[in-house]
């Protein structure tokens, strides 16, 4: 069974909890596989050169200047503080882009015509939500065997949120998807577990009330909360993303606190 | 053979030269490991944060938002924009900080003091010399079998100048004395050949003509150059470095131009 875990941006942004967090997960036993996400930190690089940072319903858009913020706090920053903290606790770490050894290839998003059409020049008109370099995957974009011959070898990579396009461009793509599409292909060649951690206990049932974490949740009674409107705009895609999961065969999918890594609280989706 | 190949922050920064030259790097016969710099980039990133950079003998003072950037600018941007466009030349590259699966672990550099003495309470007086988060390194720090490992399965290792102390904590470390650790510690299980890339033609006779490369130099004639102040400041510490990587075992050494890597122009070491 190979643990994948995701941390989120605020567990990374927060030195206390990501220190503590580390080092339970170095201590978590079997293989394993962190994601990690850092958009907190983006946002604050990209406040602190001046930038106004542009979000489309909670992603970012991605213009060169961008790539190029994301991939340094990312792939730079965030990866390379968390590998060297986990060598510090014992846990033989490697931090992977989906560029490095061709981990993870995905796609440029190409441009959504919205309510209107891409000018036949090629220039975009008023209509056009284009996020930039953004990359969208699915598990065959994951190199399972390359992460399974790591983990055997005792080796733990640890993936940030930028991928490559195979033709010499990186991309900025959602950690949380990434967890998942990891986690699908690992489990088409041996068992895997998801765990989403983030600064929350897990599914709220009511949003203003930390302590009414909801233990298991179903496809259908998430459908219930989502339509009695319980469920915060920023969970959907986790969620989403964490139900396709179990569906493509992933062996169990929880949503805790990072602080929580090494007990069973949370919320365990069931399919 | 084992090429190890060092391209320097002028060549990364200027984005036609590195295109040019990760295209003829891919077609590079052979096991092969890149090792880059950044510095350019660094000092760029420093002062559109209004920072200004210190540097002492050309090396630079990295307090803790030093290490942030360098890090950042090293193993994010230029490590992984030089890792997607491999890649897009065909070469299966990865990535590497030295935290990595502990591929290069560094000592902290201890803080020198020049004609004084550290304060018994610990505080620094006016005559000490500290550099901060800066690694220093030799080619016992390098795990050669991890990097072989990699090359005899078609991987090339690309190394940026961050390291590691082992206890969670990065290191700027100079990207010279990198490649030429690396170069000896492969040398002592595999023969290696180390190539110090820049945007020069090589060693010159004459610093104000580009046309003067010597074609070969043996360290007798090194210490005429210096003796004769012909050899520019900034060289003298990668020719150090490359006369003791000749000395423990290197097979050559060549100090030639980013455009040269297919070709054999340059300046050829002897011991």
């Amino acid at each position: 069974m190979v643990k994948v875990v995701k941390i989120g941006g605020n567990v990374v942004d927060n030195p206390v909890l990501l220190n503590d967090f580390l080092k339970n997960f170095a201590s978590l036993e079997g293989p394993k596989i962190l994601v990690h996400g850092g958009g907190v930190m983006a946002t604050q690089l990209q406040k602190e050169l001046g930038i106004e940072p542009k979000m489309i319903e909670g992603r970012r858009v991605t213009d060169a200047e961008t790539l190029r913020i994301v991939t340094m706090v990312y792939a730079g920053w965030c990866n390379k503080q968390i590998v060297a903290k986990l060598q510090g606790f014992g846990c033989n770490a490697l931090g992977l882009s989906g560029c490095d050894a061709n981990v993870i290839r995905a796609e440029k998003r190409k441009p959504v015509v919205v309510g209107g059409k891409l000018e036949e020049a090629g220039e975009l008109n008023l209509m056009t939500l284009d996020y930039g370099f953004v990359g969208d995957l699915d598990s065959k974009s994951v190199d399972a065997e390359l992460l399974l011959s790591l983990t055997e070898r005792g080796v733990t990579p640890v993936l940030c949120a930028i991928t490559h396009d195979g033709n010499g461009n990186l991309l900025n793509t959602n950690a949380d998807t990434i967890a998942s599409a990891v986690a699908v292909a690992i489990a088409r060649v041996q068992s895997s577990e998801l765990f989403y951690c983030f600064e929350k206990d897990g599914v709220l049932y009511d949003k203003e009330d930390d302590d009414s974490v909801i233990p298991e949740l179903d496809l259908a009674g998430y459908e219930v909360l989502k339509k009695e409107g319980r469920v915060a705009a920023g969970m959907i895609p986790k969620l989403d993303n964490a139900f396709r999961a179990l569906d493509a065969g992933v062996g169990a999918v929880t949503i805790k606190h990072a602080a929580n890594i090494l007990n069973t609280f949370g919320t365990r989706l069931k399919a």
